[in-house]
């Protein structure tokens, strides 16, 4: 009954597995204990997969992901507070909305979309803005698949004092962030990237120390995460309806994860994924827009072929007819699409996918092995 | 391999058909052609509900009915206008609160939860405070079970050309909004109600008019009816990540609507729920909190039994175990519980819940038929 295919090589929503799904196949009673035992499970399970059981609480929120992160922006990063904004793509440049949009203080640093934040850059824009408190960084950009530099960023951050928040929506689940090694204020991810769930649920993993000390800052009722947490703390429920079948697959998701060995082992079959991608796209001519020491293995980001024959459109449609769901590209300067390496997928699908691109691309008539692409000439 | 039991006999999450439930079993690209076509078809049926296809569109949001809600006071809600708030119960204060943090000029008109607003009273309020450029109305006040007079109550708002706005997040699908009859400028649902789909989503049906003038206007950027909008009508894709399951799920609900014979169908059906329950209880010596004529046929108010071996958690329990989920109450001023009448329920159902109440009474050593209750000596 569970619908196989297509496969989704996309940042998220992703191919889950059955069990996942099959988990949603019940009515809970959202105020009933069943459902408020689901619900006290789960946020300990998120806490633990930072090691965070003694200083960090989870405050799920019903909506996107991007509702989490606006949520974090709205309630944790305080009116007279200043932020430093590392923005080098999309979710960076998102984020800027949310603050202007909550009237908070803050300057927006912006590299190129294929450099990475790291420990010089940030030194830099540290020491030469001191009345900054908050640090604001996007983990994994999704926008290209680059991975900033969270460790060093965040022993700059601790030293000076300065509060750390992270979007580590596409990381969340595959890239570990061990808050007795790495030291963050609140983190933002969702359920239906790395870890696996379905769409529908998010959540921010704050210091209990920060979230405690938020009460009446948000402009917005859904948004605010103090008042979400008050309800949680308080009786167990959430304030509004949550969306009792998507918490139950991700808890089923959480299962699948530990089954599978945890974050580490996760990680790395997603690396074999990525790096099975990268090397077959490579040998029919396609080319990465990110140096290797900079792609997170989570998406995938390719040059457009400059062959007359080429056009995403069609090349989109015959992979999607042989249920192949890839992305389009989201970079301002270079046409390009990405390849997601994340969900329930493994390499013997991405033999499959590249046997499948290589069939497009004779069907369009693109000589192989293709010669150049925009952007590397 | 659905779980059958428990029964929600709440007012949302809601007991879901087995096929509501099935359709969440697929994975979708949230970019792909399916899903843009998906979401297309839903918007669709969602206005068709309200018989609104030429003057409305339908903007869903992820996340809960009060996000749809706070949604609508953040971006419909003109900054410059005064709003006429009718508050009858917790819903109303809710929207209050939204008022509030958004810093909209309004005026909250309080009756007790017993009373519904009606042509009377809103006359009287409309008449005397001429500055009012909106009306602001819960439909069906959940808190009670009480249904406030929307034809009444739009027709002297029509009249006075006053923007009405109605939340009718647990009215919407069994209580008609025909907008060829009753003159409303946007309403507030969502997917776990009436409707019968899963929690997770909700939507504002608004005039095309009113949210072509609405840009800029949203404090935050995820509750930006305008922007998402705008999204949805460019290439018909969601902003960001949408519950892809549940919407496939209201998709499959929407199509039971119809084969159930419609919204007049389902309220008949509701309608007999109620009865069913209401005459039991009598029976049995519970007493309703609202008059036969305030009653809406989606959740009932009953005062807590004054007998001395009455326990609302114990009786909650004995139910519990037994597969009836209910519901606790919510007035301000009288001890109170409720139970639902919608959802995927029958009156076999409310049969087989009676006898179980039945059971329960006796087992917690309650005098039948009892007495009386608070509120009612």
């Amino acid at each position: 009954m569970v619908t196989e295919l297509p496969l989704l090589l996309t940042p998220g929503p992703l191919t889950t597995t059955e069990a996942t799904k099959v988990a949603m196949l019940r009515d809970w009673g959202s105020r009933d204990k069943a459902f408020i035992e689901l619900t006290a499970m789960l946020r300990h399970r998120l806490v633990d997969l930072i090691n965070g059981r003694n200083s960090y609480t989870c405050v799920p929120i019903a909506g996107t992901g991007t509702s989490a992160i606006e949520a974090m922006m709205s309630t944790l990063i305080h009116p007279k507070s200043h932020s430093l904004l590392l923005v080098n793509g999309e979710y960076g440049r998102r984020i800027a909305k949310m603050l202007t949009l909550t009237k908070k203080s803050f300057i927006a640093a912006e590299l190129d979309e294929s450099i990475p934040f790291d420990n010089n850059a940030v030194t830099h824009l540290l020491d030469s803005n001191s009345s900054i408190d908050n640090v604001i960084l996007v983990h994994c950009e999704t926008t290209t698949g680059l991975l900033n530099r969270l460790p060093e960023i965040s022993e700059l951050a601790s030293k000076r004092k300065k509060k750390l928040f992270v979007d580590a929506m596409s990381s969340f689940g595959a890239i570990s962030i061990d808050t007795s090694k790495i030291k963050v204020d609140a983190i933002a991810a969702s359920s239906n990237k790395c870890l696996e769930g379905v769409p529908g649920l998010a959540f921010v993993l704050a210091k209990k120390s920060l979230i405690n000390k938020s009460a009446g800052i948000s402009n917005s009722l859904t948004l605010d995460l103090h008042d979400q947490w008050q309800g949680l703390e308080g009786n167990g429920q959430w304030r509004f309806t949550p969306p009792t079948q998507v918490v139950a697959a991700l808890n089923t998701a959480l299962d699948l994860l530990d089954s599978e060995g945890g974050m580490d082992q996760r990680y790395e079959r997603y690396s074999e994924n990525c790096q099975v991608l990268i090397s077959g796209m490579r040998k029919l001519g396609f080319h990465t827009y990110l140096k290797a020491e900079d792609q997170a293995p989570i998406i995938v980001t390719f040059h457009m072929p400059k062959d007359i024959n080429f056009t995403f459109q069609a090349f989109y449609d015959f992979l999607a007819k042989r249920g192949f769901l890839i992305y389009p590209g989201k970079l301002t300067k270079h046409p390009s699409f990405r390849i997601g390496c994340i969900g329930h997928v493994k390499q013997k699908d991405f033999q499959q996918l590249l046997s499948t691109v290589e069939k497009a691309l004779k069907s369009l008539g693109v000589k192989l092995p293709m010669e150049n692409s925009f952007g590397k000439e």
